[in-house]
Parts: C-alpha cells; sequence; structure tokens
C-alpha cells in the first residue's frame, strides 16, 4: 500500500429485493442487505480483535457527519484483561454475564458543548450517527456489535477517565466476532435472533404525519 | 424477484488502504470507502428521486438499533412542490437558498419518551444511528445527502404536522443527485468540498482516556 493510494470509484451497490433473510428479518422495500444483516447478538467468540481492524472501526467512526463538523465522539475501548475487567465492573450485571465472553469492549462518550463551550443541540444525536458507522464497518469485516444502555455511567467515568461535566456515557459497546447460540445459558439462547421493527409505512410518511406508533 | 429471495451472504468487504482519497480526505487507518465518500454537498442536480430508491432509504434507516429497540425516528419527506415549499419555509435562509434546488427534503423526528410514555434517555442517539444508515444506503445507490440543523423547529412541526410534545425535530436532510459545483452561488461554491476530521487517536483510545479535544 501505499502513501497516497486513491480511493476508487464510488461504492455503489445495487439493493436487494429480498422479503425474507435467513435470519427471520422480512422488509418492506429492497435495501442493501448490510442494514438487515446487521443484528446484536450476545454470543461472542474469544478470538482477539485484531487491532488494525479496530482501528478500521474507529475511522469509519471518525468520518460520520456532525453539526458545524464538531466531532462530539469520544471511544475509550478495553481489549487485555485488565481493562476489560474494569469496563465490566461498570456494566449492568445482565449484560456482564454475556459481554464478559467478548474480546473487545467500548464505551462511547458524546462531548455536550461545542468545542467553544456553547450549548450543542445534537451532541448525542451526531453521536449515534458515529456509532452506526462503526457499527456497519464491523458488519463489513465480519465483525458483530451490541450496543448497551445498561451499565452504571459514574462507573463508566471512573472506568475510563472521562470527564461526565464535559461528556455524557452514551453507550457500552461490546464487539467481536460472532460465537454460537448454544454457547450462551439457556435464557439468552432462546433470545439469540434478530429484532423485529415496525413498519416503514409507520416511520416515513410523506407531506404531513398522518399516524404514529402511539396513535 | 421473488417473495421470498433469500439474503445472500453477509457482505464482507475488504476495507481499502487509502491515505488520500480523490476528495483530499486522508485517512488515519484502512477504511472502507463508503465511510470516507460521504459528504454533505449543497449543490443537487434538478431531477427527481425515484419513489423506489426513496423507499430503500427509508428501509435502511428502519433496521437501524434502538435501546429496547424503540425505534424513535419518525421520517417526514416532501417531493412534489407543494410540499417542497412549505418544508423549504422552515428551513434557515442560508440553507434555503441552495436547499431549494434539491428534489426531496427530509424532517427527522426523534421521539421523546419511549411507547410506554417512560423517559427515553437515547432517543436523540438512536435517531442519529438511523440518520447514518439513511446516508449511507443514498450512497450506495449514488444519491448525497445534506443534514441542517439549521431550520425553524416551530415551523418543522407545522409544516409537518408532528407534534412537538411527542417528539423532537432533530435535523432537516436535502436529498438528490450530486451537482456541479459551479452551480452555485460564488460564495456557496467555495465551499463544495468535503470536511476533515480530528485525529483518529483524539476520538478512540485504550484504557483511559488520556487527552481530549480541549485539552
Amino acid at each position: 500500500m501505499s502513501d497516497s493510494t486513491v480511493l476508487p470509484e464510488a461504492p455503489f451497490r445495487t439493493p436487494l429485493e429480498l422479503r425474507e433473510a435467513p435470519s427471520g428479518r422480512v422488509v418492506d422495500s429492497a435495501v442493501d442487505p448490510l442494514f438487515v444483516d446487521r443484528w446484536s447478538p450476545r454470543s461472542f467468540l474469544p478470538g482477539p480483535v485484531p487491532r488494525e481492524l479496530l482501528a478500521t472501526l474507529f475511522e469509519a467512526a471518525r468520518w460520520a457527519p456532525s453539526s458545524n463538523n464538531e466531532q462530539p465522539w469520544l471511544y475509550v475501548y478495553a481489549t487485555d484483561a485488565w481493562d476489560r475487567a474494569r469496563f465490566l465492573e461498570a456494566l449492568a450485571p445482565g449484560n456482564r454475564a454475556w459481554a464478559e465472553h467478548a474480546p473487545a469492549l467500548v464505551f462511547l462518550f458524546a462531548r455536550r458543548t461545542t468545542t467553544d463551550g456553547r450549548p450543542y443541540r445534537t451532541y448525542a444525536f451526531d453521536a449515534g450517527a458515529s456509532w452506526m458507522s462503526l457499527a456497519l464497518q464491523a458488519r463489513l469485516l465480519g465483525l458483530d456489535t451490541h450496543p448497551m444502555g445498561g451499565f452504571d455511567p459514574e462507573k463508566a467515568y471512573a472506568a475510563t477517565g472521562v470527564d461526565p461535566a464535559r461528556y455524557e456515557a452514551m453507550i457500552a459497546i461490546a464487539l467481536g466476532y460472532r460465537g454460537p447460540a448454544d454457547a450462551l445459558p439457556v435464557p439468552l439462547a432462546g433470545r439469540e435472533r434478530p429484532s423485529g421493527r415496525v413498519p416503514q409505512a409507520t416511520i416515513a410518511q410523506e407531506g404531513c404525519v398522518a399516524f404514529t406508533r402511539a396513535d
């Protein structure tokens, strides 16, 4: 590889007309399988994620758009036993039970204000965009991610040294190569499948909103 | 196409070792060009976005992950002259000047609470993940998006009929096929290029955060 390799043509792909994925997910419109193929397993193989692939994930996350290019995201990750033990301690017990087998754990923080200290309305939204890029780049590498809202934020700040006055702990992420469902304890093994979604017509409407989920 | 077409093998792709994209963007690590290739133009061709491609975009957005699968996102879009005029009226004048040429305009709203009315900490974050899926699916179709924080939220609610007590207007999106820079007025034409990013080492750190952007 050279220091000035040129980006190839835009990666156009034809969306697939699919109605049922092997996962059991049913789509309402043609869509690139990248988006339907991603779901959040709890079973991970113990094998490590190569460091260069971790860098590729964070590189994808890096290029997400944000308001005024503020780039509010901050990822702190754990791969060695010492760091992972500390990160696991911050997770809710229900997540800790399976996430302890994931070879990498990540906390994603979002900066609460702009770099010059002004209010920043979309900092969480922008961090979410960055996270999605990471999750999709992971799939393109054959890796899987599982986002978690269940963690103790105070422990997350303590484990990572991140200042809670400046950053909000958004999610924890378990990361690795997907393992077999039967490696999980029975109650979790039964949940090891992709979730569904509300119909597209519920979440995308033309001109004026006619109904919403709670109507 | 059949009603039960099977999803093909996971769409693994080898990340490219690239240092400089034609856009001028320089990457710190190998990454799929999908993520680096996306940027937010202001020049759009007037040609419409076929309706089936709009559906593909919203389908990608639909499958994003969210806390407890709450799916807080709600997209309201405008393609005909009447709807677009109403949506344009809600944009900040600086955005209206170029966005009026985009063939589709979208407002993305995020539901402030869970479907059963409880507090929902990550609703904005989750909506951001959905938006990123839409933006990346757009690129895979050769389409471009431009997210805008500059709009009048009261006008966005009025234009779309969305209830501000239940939903927060997150961003507006201009959508279409990218046009030539010289179709823009001079001051905007000079800004028609991809933005850079802070170094990856600033936004992704192992174990414990050593420094942040404002340090």
